[in-house]
């Protein structure tokens, strides 16, 4: 292994929707040439499409690509990912002042749909005023990861960092909002970021965190299934409206969907 | 009047906030240097403040003053801006397709925390299906206005487009928040944009939307209070959220508050 | 068939459940002995049990059936019910005045947890304000079955009156709780009523609404699936908390569910 | 003070409120002839009115009073109330069985509009499992008082139990209605009574909790402002909803209202 490469990943996407009417699709499932992070290969194939187009995703991170299909979608998709960052050691990094932060950190302070963060001051203050910068996300991480029951299905598309709060379980995503809402309740920028990683099974796409500290973004996996040196990086967000893998304007069914991720 | 100078827009804004506890304050009141407006003057003063920053606004229209206080926040703004923009005739402009429009515009389709665009389909397909462009657009503004009541004091900050569907009252935020739902649910790229405008009465902060049809974005106002070539555009965003006058981390309450906006 | 039966009504449940862990599990599923309708026959096993109690259900209306069990329940019913109630004509009956209502009818002009009546008081004014008593309730149920479309499996046991408000689509229970909604919001009590009823395809329980018009309560179904001389009423309530044919403190699984009703 | 009389209270009501149009008004503010209390003298007067009415509360406990007027009402109430009840010493009370409760108490399990119990399960059985019966319960009343600040204003009629575990904060409503939640999310029946008592501060209509333990209901209150041989009693209910001092069909304005309430 190249010097600095700390893991390479190996990633397979196929899938197959089919479409209640003809529309656009957007997908955003690519591995992204990104800081950390290499891209050695990387192929997709959408067999026979209308139209295809690409923009950049949110923060200039990854790419979204926009399918104009009649009635059904095909990707497949195959890459090779060198992973060169290494697991940040959060409880040693500093919080910045926020009158001091960049535009680009300082909006993953304010609430979006599904991180609600003025609703949790109360309670972060509570449980957390005590800690500072590193420490406290540490802390938050920590609580996330102890409080919730990772329990498939119980969530939807509707739920909610407070519902998550409340119910104490779900999924990747859920653990990723009640992180993130915590966080920028406390001060600290927090965002969504979606990877792919070894550690994850069954394979699937994998949602995480992205923290503000020192100056510098860090990514830390609240459910503890992935450290930061196994992620590939796909695509990031204020919350998973932003990184979804795929989203349609209309309904669309799933015929198949297999994701292999795999440490090379 | 220089020629192409619709209107001479001048603002006056006076406020003190006392804050609960010292902390970063973000403002987001001046008018913006941004396409169809020109600022003539323009002077801002905070009194004694611990740090102030500039950060660009969403888009990069506009910029965001984060302010470090210690309990009290004062501010007074003085500009004039000359608006050369016209009025758009909406109901002639084309729908761009979904995989044809640059990525600033696709990230305005999808779901905020209070255009929750997705929840709207069927109905806007039930009302509005028979429709194109901004013909649409056209009628989705003029059944938000006729539906809704204004009536201040009846919604919250957590009142969103789907309680505004529901309750049909609201005051100018849920009026926009409504329309941006119902234009995303119907693949039309909506925002909201924060104005100064003289017609409204009494005057104050105002929440208009923005469209994006046949290639750029178009102001509206569904409360129908003022017209694009009367606004001088303070900055956009994604829902009321990013384009708040104010937003403190801690409780804050209002001492003084005054606005004034007149046609010079 | 005996003068006055309008229908004999057949019917059979079988159903298995599977408890995540010991404890009492609510029924509700016996056809009442109840005003316009005779129990001709009727059997309910369930096999071996800890304990069982039954409790009247809401306004004397039925009995909930309460269990206690280990890991499973098991139930079998059988029963043969002879309708006598006939078909109100709905447009010709007179609301009554608020106050000249029994307590037992005022307790369903209020909100519940599904059907959240006061949000409703704007829309109901603007739609149906020009109509007066059983004309109003009949706009209103041809108003809910025309604006729904009739989709298993989009709503939840969290759905509202509000949610199906907006979104326009849901199943029995949907329509009736919109429909309790307005017709509250209009100052008619509502409340819901579960039966079993021949016509409905697949069969199943049913929820359907109670009006109290000109006195009395009256069935009528927002789904147009049944007719009043139709149904075999179970019991009634606020909302489907309590009509929930079955009610469990944790979780418990599906083994098996059938449900037979026909026209005898 | 005559035997087996804690205290007696005193109460004053004036209140007067404009109506926006026409019609009825529900009210429930009369301490109730119930268990544990006397009524030494009672008087209402409400000046002219079109028409008046009363029905029985929810447990045929006090009595809702139904108002027909014509822009205003005003109602003065003045009585005495003498307080029998002893205060239970709740950890020593033992939960009944499920399958052994009646009706009246097995309803005040179901999930009511404020009280979502279904949705604390988890939470309730993290941070209580380990308690039984009414050592549970004092767990329960004794985190919520904890945990909560009491704060006017910040809840409003639209607040719910999950709202106020996040916020953690609100008044005596929001109090009664987390409590009741977690109650009933540990299988002990629980349900809101609003009451006066002296000791509340400034002195107003007050809501607590009345658990059943041991074949009987007993009353605390989570803010531990008053105990339970200091409560007139008015009313119980599911909720808020049901206990409500007034309920307008349409928009009413305050013009005044004042509540004294001594120990005498």
């Amino acid at each position: 292994m190249s010097q600095g490469v700390k893991m390479r990943v190996k990633i397979g996407v196929e899938l197959e929707y089919r479409l209640a009417q003809p529309g656009p699709v957007l997908l955003m499932l690519e591995a992204a040439g990104a800081g950390g992070q290499d891209l050695r290969s990387t192929a997709i194939d959408f067999g026979r499409v209308e139209h295809l187009a690409r923009v950049p995703g949110e923060e200039g991170i990854g790419e979204r690509i926009i399918l104009r299909a009649a009635d059904h979608i095909r990707c497949r998709y195959d890459a090779e990912v060198a992973i060169s960052r290494g697991c940040p050691d959060l409880a040693g990094l500093a919080a910045d002042q926020v009158d001091e932060m960049p535009g680009d950190a300082l909006r993953y302070l304010l609430s979006s749909r599904y991180c609600q963060a003025e609703r949790f001051v109360s309670f972060a203050t509570q449980r957390f005023g005590d800690l500072e910068g590193g420490a406290k996300v540490q802390a938050i991480r920590d609580w996330v990861e102890q409080r919730l029951d990772y329990v498939p299905g119980v969530s939807t598309a509707s739920t909610t960092a407070a519902d998550t709060f409340l119910e104490r379980r779900g999924v990747c995503r859920d653990y990723a909002h009640l992180m993130i809402a915590l966080c920028r309740a406390a001060q600290i920028p927090a965002r969504i970021a979606s990877v792919y990683a070894p550690p994850v099974e069954p394979p699937d796409f994998h949602a995480v965190v992205e923290v503000y500290l020192q100056g510098g973004w860090h990514l830390v996996d609240p459910t503890g299934m992935a450290r930061a040196d196994q992620m590939a990086l796909i695509a990031v967000g204020r919350d998973a409206t932003d990184v979804a893998f795929m989203t349609t304007m209309t309904a669309a069914e799933m015929v198949s969907q297999e994701v292999r991720v795999t440490a090379g």
